[in-house]
């Protein structure tokens, strides 16, 4: 990046290039965009961006993003109280609720069983997940985890401590090869679990 | 994007995707991103960018982007006023400074003579660059507007222009195959310009 930029054009460079995925040049074109936008828009997004850590927070049930104390997933009365879908992430929540196909709440973990991270059982949230199985008449959970070695292991201890403590029925995605995928390129583990996981028709 | 988003995450993948290049879904990669940052550090970006407008400003001799009256070129005493490059863009000093061959200063057009997009004469930075060809010793004029159509002609009028009142030296940047590229691809009007300017060696 050259030093003839003005330093304040300079430093929106360097944090765009924050982001990810947006590497120096991306950073640079987005910067000089702003510059031909009119001063007030820039100017929304600036402060749109600001507010963002003060107006957003952690459902209080779940753990999902929210604005007020409750996610608008907790808040909604229409869904299904019965049926938990726990994940990783609450980046993951909009994944799972574009398919239109799950009406149940969710419980966010923030994050999974990682020894190589540092990532152990107490840095997850599961008291407030054993609360809530215990309060709602929760039937059914959904180990949403990641189906990799982490999430394998985390959705495992999950599962053994909820048995421990519950009578409800887990049970965890579906693995195979993707909906709309060339076969040509499944790797071998996918393809493995798909054959395992054949359906008869 | 679903409305399950807490409605300041949804303004700021909004003001992302308006960004060019970055699409719904880069921009939700893009917001999402900003809810695992520290609070501090987004609070920093999101301030960066709404004082932006307030403080870049225009270079009162050249048009280029600036944080004071003067850009960091014209204001640079080891910069050689006799040669001025005219571009059309701001953004585009930037990719002729990176070379580290021109020492001169620069002129911004602010645009091109386009009749489609109504651009004419008079929406082009002209008058500052005619008196600033007449105040300082200017010996050489660079045409560096881009080699389409508008540019050519852009520059062509400007040509005449600076002809009928100056004794200037006037010049175009070289048109031909790109460094480093394959010829395989080149196309049929650069190939034809790399011809009719062939360099004997």
């Amino acid at each position: 990046m050259p030093d003839d930029y003005p330093p304040a054009l300079q430093e929106t460079i360097r944090g765009f290039s924050r982001l990810p995925g947006i590497g120096k040049r991306t950073a640079e074109r987005l910067a000089l965009a702003l510059v031909d936008w009119d001063a007030e828009t820039v100017r929304d997004l600036g402060a749109t961006i600001h507010d963002l850590p003060d107006k957003l927070r952690r459902c209080r049930d779940c753990g999902n993003l929210a604005e007020a104390e409750q996610c608008a997933i907790c808040r909604n009365p229409r869904r299904d109280s019965r049926v938990v879908c726990v994940v990783e992430h609450a980046r993951q929540i909009p994944v799972i609720e574009r398919t239109g196909r799950f009406h149940g709440l969710y419980h966010v973990l923030g994050g999974r069983l990682s020894p190589l991270e540092g990532v152990d059982v107490d840095d997850l949230n599961l008291q407030p997940l054993y609360a809530r199985v215990a309060d709602l008449d929760v039937q059914e959970l959904i180990l949403a985890t990641s189906p990799d070695v982490e999430g394998e292991a985390t959705a495992s201890y999950l599962a053994d401590e909820l048995h421990r403590r519950f009578e409800v029925k887990l049970s965890r995605l579906a693995s195979g090869v993707p909906v709309g995928s060339d076969l040509s390129y499944a790797d071998a583990a996918t393809m493995a679990m798909a054959l395992d996981s054949r359906r008869a028709v």
